[in-house]
């Protein structure tokens, strides 16, 4: 009976680390997505954003697989208590970082708008955030593969300065467009570009307390989740 | 045995439906929210808006109470097949809700830099377009509810129109900020309404993609999940 139990443990450590490989590679995936976007943006590179965009369906063919794989160790292994959470909010990760590759996704998109673009002065900064936000991504995952609260938090940290970006971002662009209105349609879709950048530092801090949480018992504060008063405007 | 095993279903099924009560609670607060949020807009209350915000509070309370659930549902009856599937859709549902509400008390947090803003026409399809998607919210939960495949595709269908506001809202600001440089900023505090009502049908949508998944065992087209080519602009 021990002997069977100790096997049914190693079975859901063994399915639990395929799936973090799979979650793990959904994260590279979206974290390419990032900085290739702001590559393809910064260069005009119309054909490198279609790619973008197109590569985005691996990102969503392994979050079905990923979910597959979830529900799949939740009916084989019946994990319970701390093993079944871990489950659950592997469910939740693997959402996020879809919805992450989505905003990379979204960034692609605005590329062809704005080839026309002269050199908008703001846009020296998105590379920078697009950087942050890139790098915030691939932690998270390491944090989470190797259930590193303080990597976590560390990322939150980071939150901060991804806002920052934003609201000098978005002050900039403001400013560029009241000076020139012939501007406008493309700063304006620089600002959703700097906005769907701040989105996906919100989601990587999502994901961040969900490791904290995962590896202390503890949840962090409520302050960087998701929509942050800082970057209401 | 049978009846043992009846007696587990039944207590599956009680369980489900206290869930799904906690759902719908939390569908009621988001809906609220949105058409609370777009009322304080337009009548500039702030201190209505402020209660928006606060309000999220609760939502995020259910959320966590919806989750608590759905591990202790799937711990204690250890569904398989169908039920595990539709007790992993409720817990997707539940975040995908708490975001939405989020987007609504984004919405409630523009209150205060939209004060001092003269009437701006475009506005005037704000209120229509949030009606809409309050709609979509209602009836998405509803359909969840009632595990009707065909009230989910009209949630889908109706996507398509708030996609068509966003456009023309999109538009007519850009017009209006080249024509008065002066409303810029609150210009682009609208453009920001317009695309968290545009990401709330996007996330009406999501569910009612599920719900209609989880009715009928076939996926809807991608269409119009997430980041919509239509709505790029």
């Amino acid at each position: 009976m021990q002997s069977g139990s100790v096997h049914t443990v190693k079975a859901f450590d063994e399915d639990l680390n395929q799936l973090r490989a799979v979650i793990s590679q959904m994260g590279g995936l979206a974290e390419h997505a990032i900085r290739e976007s702001m590559r393809c943006l910064t260069q005009r590179d119309l054909e490198g954003a279609l790619q973008v965009v197109e590569d985005d369906n691996k990102l969503d063919a392994l979050e079905v697989e990923a979910e597959r794989r979830i529900v799949q160790l939740i009916a084989l292994r019946a994990p319970m208590a701390d093993d079944l959470r871990e489950a659950v909010a592997a469910l939740k990760i693997v959402g996020v970082v879809e919805r992450i590759g989505d905003y990379a996704k979204n960034i692609a998109k605005r590329v062809p708008s704005l080839e026309q673009a002269a050199t908008v002065e703001p846009v020296s900064l998105l590379p920078e955030m697009a950087r942050i936000t890139a790098e915030m991504v691939h932690d998270v995952l390491d944090a989470y593969v190797q259930r590193d609260a303080t990597k976590a938090q560390s990322v939150c940290e980071r939150d901060r300065a991804v806002d920052d970006f934003y609201n000098s971002i978005f002050r900039a662009l403001l400013t560029f467009m009241m000076e020139d209105p012939h501007s406008i349609t493309h700063a304006t879709h620089l600002l959703f570009v700097a906005k769907n950048l701040e989105r996906i530092g919100d989601h990587a801090t999502n994901i961040a307390e969900m490791v904290y949480f995962a590896a202390t018992g503890d949840r962090m504060g409520e302050r960087q989740k998701g929509l942050d008063p800082v970057t209401v405007q």
